[in-house]
């Protein structure tokens, strides 16, 4: 049987360092050589990313821009190696590669791979790294991503071939992607733009008529995270990318349960990094002051017989986004959900303008485009074909 | 657990009108926005269809005609969403959209969306319409497609993203592009054309000597229909489409049992369109009256032990279409079968030139092609595309 | 239920005949119209599609020569119908199909086709062919590859749509295409060149000074074949093709025991070919010797309760490439190996340069793509490119 320190233990002592560390290892100059964790991406990188996927979202609305886009990597293959099952995370990179004329292959069927039982997983990394391009990766095997990063470098110091590896979520620790969605999906809302904008009047000048002291971008905004805030990967990795920007607050509302409270490392670090923090324990009592809202579901499929206890005594009805809160929200405030939701998003709640659970999706595409374009260093053509069809 | 009416609910009322009157909620004028059912489907679509599969057919088969199809649609990505398997019509899509470039994107594995259990199947539809640029689906979940249809009207309503649906067939209740290929097939021997055929004389002038009363194209054509006519799902799309012509005959040959027989509802639907029926119970009694054959398997797998008890009985001979049979068919009548057979078709059939049912898989292809183009409206480019090289 | 006698009684009396007589069935004129066997390849044969993927791989380090390869192919479909998993075959077509520009689809999941039961399986196949320009399969199935090919022929010689059969693998008979990437890796090590080469000095030089007797190519060597040389179907047919050169001598190293020994016939139709024949039991006292080594892994998954009694006393060692080893190997004496590994090969000799087990990966992919190529009478376009963009 093959452990996870069978192929980690080659690696030990690079994986055992601090993050900010390790980052370093993972890109040159100023450009990303493998995805690994959220950590890597600073405010600028962040801030070049989404405008990258701006720039792919507008280029593809004509003909002759999506012939630009799918010659730009129209001579690359792509390995995605989902070996855990995340349909939405597969076909949002499928797309993503797609857009950038990258031709696909995949293994997501985890039986498919039983023959490499007794196969170092090590091996068939290095399989793909033979025959593809890039290796977009999902794994329950935590680290197992770090470690092909780490296997790459190592050929690539030997002057053998290496090509980067994206990691699409490795078991509990990591899944940078989707913070890197959900950045892009707030900053565009932050944006306040709206298509009937124009010189004399826009929703920006008539929201702040209202919120005299809303600012645009990322800063100086306070952050609602709804639900299932202990266990729930994604806020981490989207609350340490959010502390990134300057006079960032956060409001955690989770049930009274250590569970789901947000983990004390978590907290610890972002105190030192300024963030204001609140806790709550009742949706409708914080509504009101939120500028945006994170829903997420409790990850009942991590319950032990005394969670499932507390839940029978729980009140859902605090964790839960009735229609009858929308009147309590701000105009503006993004609602925004990892997905699949459950109860606490009621149909009801998917008209309504702020919802952007939706949207988060198409934008997962296009910031993930724009991560490869970043990684194969196209990026630049995309920049140039934009200022030249549409200036600015 | 969701059910059918989780999802059917919220459209029941749009639902449970006449099959006509929503047909006219999947098209805008002439064209059709969505398919789901085959009376979408009038005369004239068809021809045009047919007409749109001809021309694909034929510009294929040159190089240059094949770049010029590849570069229609080559900036649209499809998603084949299969939860109910049916490897034929998958891979006929499949071919069909690359024969106009589209790039392929699939769930065909019911286990790999396992993951979306206790997800309301919409949550999943309106992803896949935010990667993607039709979904083309089939489920065993009647009235699925439909209801997808209805949300992407609704999101269309909103100013939202909306893409179209394509049903590949539905529970038990519809397969519409099934009977569009049995309806191209027949239409293309009905031309009575040959590659021998010059000014002087043709392959119909000759039929015409042994057949005076033959004409050509659907009308005025006596249809056998022979098996398991009452839980084939073809035979009740296909008769429907061939009551559009005027002249028709159906000929239905099948074992005396209640369950076998055409459905009531269906024959009253096809007196009342003027078609002329008669029933048999023993294909070599009626087949040489026929001007095509259509030949279908019993479908065990439907049966109950009843129903076993009456197969133990039941004289296969007289719905097997036994080589001995071929001379006392016409020298035209076309054998189809909508695959897979079993023993009712043996293989020495196979290589008569009155077979096929091997065509039909390709006819298939082609026809959904112009389905695909109809849909995404370059059906017209293709028109003048074969006007410019082929003339006429 | 469907045995493969189902399907290859039809074809019986051709099957049955000798390989050399079956190969002109599969090919016309020069050119291989299917490839079922490695008999099929000759010397000749094998030169020109070891050229034609070294011409492939050096066109595809630039853009312009990518772009190039891939309209060659851009309007053919391939079918890979892998009912037996195989990933590294599997992906390797799929690479090697989209080098060319082919399009690519699939059925490797057998319970995807699970719905052909009671389907023949020539049935499938022909759907296959209507749908699609190539059919690469593999089976667990004997002689279905072969079968299929029969099928295809007999429907070429009624005027009927006829598309080139590749088996990747059927049953423990075949695998013609493993052999031809093992051949191309040898061929390619054995040109001993090296980036440094210059007018005055090249690596060759060099080495002929320590191995005066050195020639390049095939041919005069001793090739050492380690580990279980009777179940490995890689052996049997590298053996082969390498017995087509002459001067070449074959060294077996194998446990002392009957199933792990080179089998009877191939040793008899290798001498009466006129190649020298060494048994060994103990890598180590032959090592020195050889002029390429070709280590396996024991394959326990077909060991019987005897077997296993076996190799509870079985000395590992001897049948292992412990790094101590590397200083007794000649300085150029490859390392090949079909992989997956066991332990046979540690992972300390990975970053020797003469281990060639990830490298065989890699030239799989380019020697599949010149086979492709040949089979669509593209070579001469590549040959034509090369030519014109790096003579010679």
């Amino acid at each position: 049987m093959i452990t996870p320190s069978d192929f980690s233990e080659q690696y030990e002592s690079l994986i055992n360092r601090p993050v900010l560390a390790k980052a370093a290892d993972f890109q040159r100059q100023e450009r990303l050589t493998h995805v690994i964790f959220a950590q890597q991406f600073d405010r600028d990188m962040l801030n070049h990313l989404c405008s990258t996927a701006s720039m792919i979202r507008q280029i593809s609305r004509h003909r002759q821009g999506q012939d630009f886009l799918t010659g730009l990597l129209s001579h690359k293959r792509a390995m995605l190696y989902f070996t855990q099952a995340s349909t939405r995370t597969f076909l949002s990179f499928m797309a993503a590669c797609q857009i950038l004329g990258m031709t696909c292959n995949e293994i997501r069927d985890p039986t498919t791979s039983s023959e490499f039982k007794g196969e170092s997983p090590l091996d068939s990394m290095r399989m793909f790294s033979s025959y593809f391009d890039v290796v977009i990766m999902r794994s329950n095997m935590a680290k197992f991503a770090e470690s092909c990063a780490y296997l790459m470098n190592e050929l690539a110091s030997q002057g053998r071939r290496s090509v980067p590896v994206v990691n699409a979520g490795s078991g509990a620790d990591e899944h940078p992607t989707q913070a890197l969605l959900d950045i892009y999906t707030i900053q565009r809302t932050f944006e306040f733009s709206s298509q009937k904008d124009n010189a004399r009047q826009s929703r920006f000048d008539t929201l702040r008529r209202r919120y005299p002291e809303l600012n645009k971008g990322l800063e100086n905004k306070t952050y609602g995270f709804c639900g299932d805030v202990g266990r729930g990967r994604t806020v981490r990795s989207l609350t340490t990318l959010l502390a990134l920007w300057p006079g960032v607050r956060f409001n955690f509302i989770y049930p009274n349960y250590d569970k789901l409270a947000p983990y004390a490392d978590m907290l610890t670090r972002l105190e030192e990094a300024g963030v204001g923090i609140e806790h709550s324990h009742s949706l409708p009592d914080v509504i009101n002051r939120l500028d945006m809202l994170y829903m997420t579901r409790i990850q009942h499929e991590h319950d032990t017989d005394a969670d499932r206890r507390f839940f029978e005594t729980f009140d859902a009805a605090q964790f839960t986004l009735y229609p009858e809160l929308l009147s309590k929200m701000r105009e503006y405030c993004p609602i925004l959900h990892p997905f699949p939701r459950n109860q606490e998003i009621p149909f009801e709640i998917d008209s309504d303008p702020r919802a952007m659970y939706f949207r988060q999706a198409r934008n997962g595409m296009w910031i993930r485009a724009a991560l490869l374009a970043h990684l194969f260093d196209v990026d630049g053509k995309i920049g140039a074909f934009h200022q030249k069809n549409y200036g600015a």
